[in-house]
């Protein structure tokens, strides 16, 4: 099994990536249960996917289980985190501090994962100033000045669509390499190296409204 | 151009469904921005897909674009809403009424895509009777109640991970037919013929992660 020292990570396809935070959760709650070492065939029963696809995806790391044993349920998780890059320590920033922003600085254990949340930001007099988890919501007016002295690599957009652009394309002049986005803005085509990850709830829900028109006859995902 | 009391809705692989989402947001921006038809090549251009995708994926549901005229953007934002039955009215209910579901409660328009938010959960004391939105906290103690009476066709579960498949269990047996599911609980494969979106936060959060580690080899979804 390569050692996270030794791994070396090649291209892979988003589909692939996409599915290791679920086989990360899977393996968790393995762990949770006690169990130390799972064969491909049972690991694929609980994830409702082929015992061949999930060879077929860690294979496309390096492998990982061994023949007649299975795979090392601890083992696999940890290299799992490390394909992920959750043992770094991203410093992060929060941009809109509305109710969405709130529940998701709140919500999240950003350090278990890799980000370290250390500055939130809004644009509104009534919520500059408040507290959330240990930090205290700053004006976006002092991003930049923010950003120079602590080079985050990580921003979560919370802002209303308008001020996108203006404040991701600074962003990235400061540094930043990668937004979470929670706004309707399409951001992935608009920089090159810049990792976009977007959550569009309205998209999402939109989704579900198609499956329960279709009661069902689409492959659910 | 099939009107929407014609139109009989095929089998459509996930993926051309979760794009759909995408072309509507789209179509709205160009509509705001008073442009009134636009060619396969140059929604493809804005959209940075290729024009016979578009093409493609728009067929799966009966075409909508006229050899050299392209596509009428007020007639395509319309009946892409009505395939993804966003002209419904949906009764909907939340489950959890904690930072996330309260945020979520409160940021989206559900009404304008098929939903209606008709009674808020929570087990908790402290949340139950605040008003959120035009509704009251109840009780999740009166939720089969309510349900009987009320018939909620959809629920948004932001409930701890624990309290989830029995309430879902209960929730299919009162006649949900849908879930947006904000837990780490998989319940995708859990019923048949009951839909399940699902938004996996920390999941997409560790994507992004893993794409920058990546620094941008992978294709960003």
């Amino acid at each position: 099994m390569p050692s996270s020292s030794t791994y070396k990570k090649p291209v892979i396809s988003t589909s692939v990536i996409k599915r290791l935070p679920r086989y990360r959760r899977f393996l968790r709650n393995l762990r949770a249960d006690g169990i130390t070492r799972i064969s491909s065939k049972e690991l694929a029963h609980r994830m409702n996917l082929t015992a061949s696809q999930i060879r077929q995806d860690l294979n496309c790391f390096g492998g990982f289980g061994l023949q007649g044993y299975g795979y090392n349920v601890d083992d696999l998780y940890r290299e799992i985190g490390v394909i992920l890059g959750l043992d770094k320590c991203r410093p992060t920033i929060l941009l809109g501090a509305g109710n969405l922003g709130k529940a998701i600085a709140r919500q999240l254990d950003f350090n278990s994962i890799g980000f370290d949340l250390i500055g939130i930001f809004d644009k509104s007099a009534d919520i500059i100033g408040r507290e959330i988890r240990d930090l205290t919501v700053a004006d976006v007016a002092t991003l930049k000045e923010f950003c120079k002295t602590h080079h985050p690599e990580a921003a979560i957009l919370c802002i209303p669509s308008s001020q996108v652009t203006d404040l991701a394309d600074m962003l990235v002049e400061l540094g930043v390499k990668g937004f979470w986005n929670f706004t309707h803005c399409d951001l992935v085509h608009r920089y090159d190296n810049i990792a976009v990850e977007s959550v569009h709830l309205s998209d999402s829900l939109m989704t579900l409204s198609y499956h329960l028109n279709d009661s069902g006859n689409t492959k659910k995902k």
